[in-house]
């Protein structure tokens, strides 16, 4: 079977780490054919549009999309393309890699965060020369959706603990936002008690000074939107920094994967930028495409060449992104 | 010139560490009029409500007032008390105690958290079986008074660099919430820049990501009302949890002292609860109300305790309540 996947560099770093990523894909004897796009700041400066409706369009009618980062137009960027994969979890695994310097390199959790609503739904209004407001959504069904994806997550054993038993946390601010994230905890609580999934709860203030004092405790974390950005973000600095860390914008017949850093315009363009983010996205491609074996062979090459390979300087190395990917294929 | 100060204990260790900040008050020759009240679980459980309006009108006449913690009815009690002292601002420093075991050790900022409004203004409505929310609410009056407090906060040195010009970094999601978001964001570099203070900025995510790769980037940060609850707790994470926390909810003539730990249901009534943070915060009500020199004496026998006295159990001592209250007192 053949997958039309649509690849979109965007800025920075993002035309360096999304070859590599696509090289990697190319090793394995698999029916794709890679469409580009373009989207971000370049495409902004040329085309008036950060976004252009072909690459809308393109990215809804493909199998999968891989997508690298964008600058200043991250939002105008990101936030469409989620919508045109008509993704309603993101999926944020934060682990920490062996040989990288982290923080808290016991830290291996999983963010399903939801990708539809809360803020990111945001009706914005200036109301007066003083005050502006923002509406907050949050609806049943799309809480229960994503409680049922988080329900099969951790039934498929695809955890951190691999144990359909470990279930997952959920994180909220019910205490404060008693309707909406009311809504939000109760729909998400329901769904695993119907399904027989253990579920149990924290406040996300809470929740962030309870990770830095001991990641071992959580493993699969469901949060809305916005509590899904910040905390997940969060992980990202115990294990290390963002570098490291893929996602996935999963939808009903679509997703969209995407390394978690930025277009970092301090090393752009000399061909020294880490591509392991983007070849770990690469790997959720291959899982997400059914490819889970490929998927598996990508993922071990890619910690074996943190262990014992050439690296990038982000990791206290010299090596260039091709010097890396070429290793990454290499043990294939 | 007197001093009137209401004392809250409220629930679980709030019983005990609240008497122990009372006790190092009470060791200044100063004229305080201590004027007890009633709120949270029990009181709930007595008189049908968690914050009777005896108490929220003595709060409101008071001078100040010092409150230990609530249970369940946290937010029913805390959110209204703010009200009551018409607190404009959430001032929230965490810095790593010698002695104490702490992720990042060397981590030393102060959040100024927006005290009014955000989510927190939180209009909520049931709009269908599916459907509810938030009306956020931002306003340039609040944020720009909370920026002109910051402004003078820096100024006077009271950051943790000691240096006017360190400056604060406000921390938000506009390139999300862009009305509101990018209101505040707007109104506190304004005032900032009239003010000739220097300010950056950080998205709140970026922000989780690097604070703990590297909180000495930090000294001051200015945020939202959701966002200054989460980071700020996150950083408590970092020096070790919320055992030892102080905070401050500042208005124009009135303002409330508590620590930010909770109740800790597990060890109240034991005697053995660390007074350390209800202590802290006895000394940011002496500072508030003009005996700055008072509230250093305080500080600096705390950290004296810290190196070398007793410490209770959550420090890997065993020492109770009152021996650490009295070995501070000791060294006042
Ligand atoms: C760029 C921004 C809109 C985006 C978000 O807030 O979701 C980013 O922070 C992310 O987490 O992918
Ligand atoms: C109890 C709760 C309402 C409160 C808040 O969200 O402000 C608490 O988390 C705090 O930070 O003081």
């Amino acid at each position: 079977m053949s997958h039309e996947v649509v690849v979109i560099e965007g800025d920075g770093i993002g035309r360096e780490v999304v070859p590599a990523a696509v090289e990697v894909l190319e090793a394995f004897d698999l029916d794709f054919e890679f469409v580009e796009a373009e989207a971000g700041d370049a495409t902004k400066a040329e085309t008036g549009e950060a976004l252009p409706a072909e690459t809308y369009d393109a990215v809804g009618d493909a199998d999968a999309t891989l997508f690298g980062a964008a600058g200043e137009t991250a939002a105008d960027v990101i936030l469409p393309l989620r919508e045109a994969v008509d993704s309603f979890v993101n999926v944020r695994p934060a682990v920490a890699y062996p040989g990288v310097d982290a923080l808290r390199p016991e830290t291996d959790v999983v963010f399903l965060r939801e990708n539809t609503e809360g803020v990111y739904a945001g009706h914005e209004d200036r109301l007066s020369e003083d005050l502006s407001t923002l509406t907050r959504v949050v609806t049943s069904s799309a809480s229960r959706e994503l409680a049922e994806y988080a329900c099969e997550f951790v039934g498929d054993g695809r955890g951190p603990a691999g144990d359909p038993d470990e279930g997952f946390t959920v994180a909220h601010k019910a205490n404060v936002m008693r309707e909406t994230d009311g809504r939000f905890r109760e729909e998400v609580l329901a769904v695993a008690d119907e399904r027989g999934v253990d579920a149990d709860e924290e406040l996300m203030d809470a929740f962030a000074t309870k990770l830095p004092l001991d990641p071992t405790q959580y493993g699969v974390i469901v949060c809305p939107n916005l509590a899904g950005d910040v905390l997940s973000d969060l992980a990202a600095g115990l294990v290390g920094g963002l570098g490291l860390l893929p996602s996935a914008n999963v939808g009903h017949d679509n997703a969209l994967f995407e390394p978690v850093h930025g277009t970092a315009p301090d090393i752009a363009g000399e061909g020294v930028a880490n591509p392991t983010a983007a070849i770990l996205s690469a790997a959720m491609l291959l899982e997400y495409l059914g490819h889970v074996e490929e998927g598996t062979r990508v993922r071990d090459a890619v910690e074996d060449v943190l262990s014992d390979g050439p690296r990038t300087g982000d990791l206290g190395g010299a090596a260039a992104t091709d010097e890396v990917t070429a290793a990454i294929v290499d043990r294939l």
